[in-house]
């Protein structure tokens, strides 16, 4: 797939009067900042321009980037001129909106997630890009736009999400020159990270404790294992989503290389997160049990209660680390 | 204080021979980056140079920079040329090696914490810089160092630790400008953040864990409290330097304004830390109680009992908050 350039695209926005912007379900913070920076910029030229998140509200915790971008009413652009998708550039990745973004009469894409075709006019992909945020920069940067605080504090949020605030291994000194960049429009990069970082909800760090107390450790400590079961939500007053995150604290546990959480759904059915931490291929793994992912980072869905899921997972790991 | 310039206190090291280096005691990333990286570059131009560390001990997971660069014997430099200490501007934060440090025939600090005098006879501090890695690379450049990936990773851990992984206000566009030098340089700056921060003993999350799992919520959730105590130590097999990092994680509730961390020492004796989130003085609360620090950051030591000294820390912060 060839890409189009950001001056392409930049011209194409420019001609259209009403946008439409897109995003994948389950927003994250690159997903939020890059999709409100787009649209602030969008309407500073003039355009009428929305969000549609697929999700029915976003995590609360990036809700303060949203000042009135985003609307739940598919019908308040009829007919738009052009319906674009960023950090998403397949349909399946915004299963409610799809038909809605189907409507523009150009689809463009921005994404950095490798596809080999896209349904889109015009399409801009860049894995080497760490977020979806440095895009919408270099978009901005060949539209000659203006941005202001609010709009670099945006693509500040979508950088420093999607690095692991620049620890993951995707950071690149465009990540690093991108932000001194933000720097000089005068952004306040500390309350964003408190913004994102400090507005945990007590019950989700009440229930992270409960789960990571209980860890436990196998083959020497290279496989740790916790499980979130439906009686700690109850007792935490927590939600499942609360649970984002354990499994990425029971990796970073020095010696463990893979790293499992168990969330019971229901009496017969659990949801399984696995990580690696360097070697370890985890989605070989997980596809043993019909799921899915990368060496990294994989899951599946099995239909057993949580006590038998426990040993069948364990012991796929422990066999894998054997071999 | 007047500050000599880089090119000055550059000299004053290549015309040495042999210079001792020493940092603040719990060396943290910063302190133990910093020094390495100076180590480094410093026995690279032929001195004979090593860490004189405060500790007995440095942290397990900062101990990869070390590279045969630090020493537990004091005489191993009988009369150096120089001594000069880094991310510690006064004798009292390295009590332990004061007495070597002063035998330095030239004497010299480099630091970010402002002091109104310092006994060096060379000094360079700069309270904008946000981590004593960052005036050391400027150091480097002063000296036309060649920095190489092992030198270059040590300064990026010592910058990125010292900035919360650039997210504390202390971040400026100059921390992620070095950066981007930095990964001209070949650093794995992924790897080094798996160093640091995938490395944590089993023992100090299932304390971090049980601690946080009781926390208390007061005054309409703007006050987080939590108690470490010896049996809890104990059945987690920790020790209490495995807290570090709870009190941080308290104050990111949502709500929270103040964050409470007390220390379980003895039946009468009690560390207490105290967090606050934006407008809170907590050095206030601490100086009640005869201890200090900053606005955000402070503590003190009571002599009582975990109980008694939950109650008359509780007690002073509901009266802060209700003033």
């Amino acid at each position: 797939m060839k890409n189009d350039s950001f001056e392409t695209i930049g011209k194409v926005l420019n001609d259209a009067k009403s946008i439409l912007v897109f995003t994948h379900q389950n927003a994250d913070g690159d997903a939020v900042g890059a999709t409100a920076a787009l649209t602030r910029v969008l309407r500073q030229r003039g355009k009428d321009c929305y969000i549609l998140f697929d999700d029915d509200e976003i995590a609360e915790n990036l809700r303060f980037m949203d000042r009135g971008y985003s609307s739940d009413d598919e019908e308040i652009i009829r007919d738009p001129d052009v319906t674009i998708c960023i950090d998403a550039a397949e349909l399946k990745r915004f299963p409610k909106r799809k038909e809605k973004f189907l409507q523009g009469k150009v689809k463009i894409c921005i994404d950095h997630h490798m596809v080999d075709e896209t349904i889109c006019d015009y399409n801009h992909i860049d894995s080497g890009a760490a977020a979806a945020g440095e895009l919408i920069y270099k978009l901005f940067q060949a539209m000659e736009a203006e941005i202001d605080k609010e709009t670099a504090e945006a693509l500040f949020a979508a950088i420093t999400t999607d690095t692991g605030n620049f620890q993951y291994s995707n950071t690149t000194k465009e990540s690093h020159m991108i932000v001194t960049d933000l720097y000089d429009l005068n952004m306040d990069a500390a309350a964003v990270s408190r913004n994102i970082y400090e507005s945990v909800r007590p019950e989700k760090m009440r229930l992270q404790s409960m789960v990571k107390d209980q860890l436990e450790l196998f083959a020497d400590g290279q496989l740790a294992v916790a499980i979130v079961r439906q009686d700690q939500l109850k007792a935490c007053n927590a939600v499942m989503s609360d649970s984002e995150g354990i499994v990425g604290d029971l990796r970073s546990i020095k010696g463990v290389e893979i790293a499992v959480l168990i969330k019971e759904d229901s009496d017969n059915k659990c949801f399984v997160s696995f990580r690696s931490k360097t070697e370890a291929d985890v989605a070989e793994i997980a596809a043993q049990f019909d799921g899915g992912g990368h060496k990294r980072a994989a899951g599946c869905t099995i239909y057993s209660g949580a006590e038998d899921v426990y040993q069948m997972v364990k012991q796929a790991v422990l066999d894998y680390l054997k071999a």
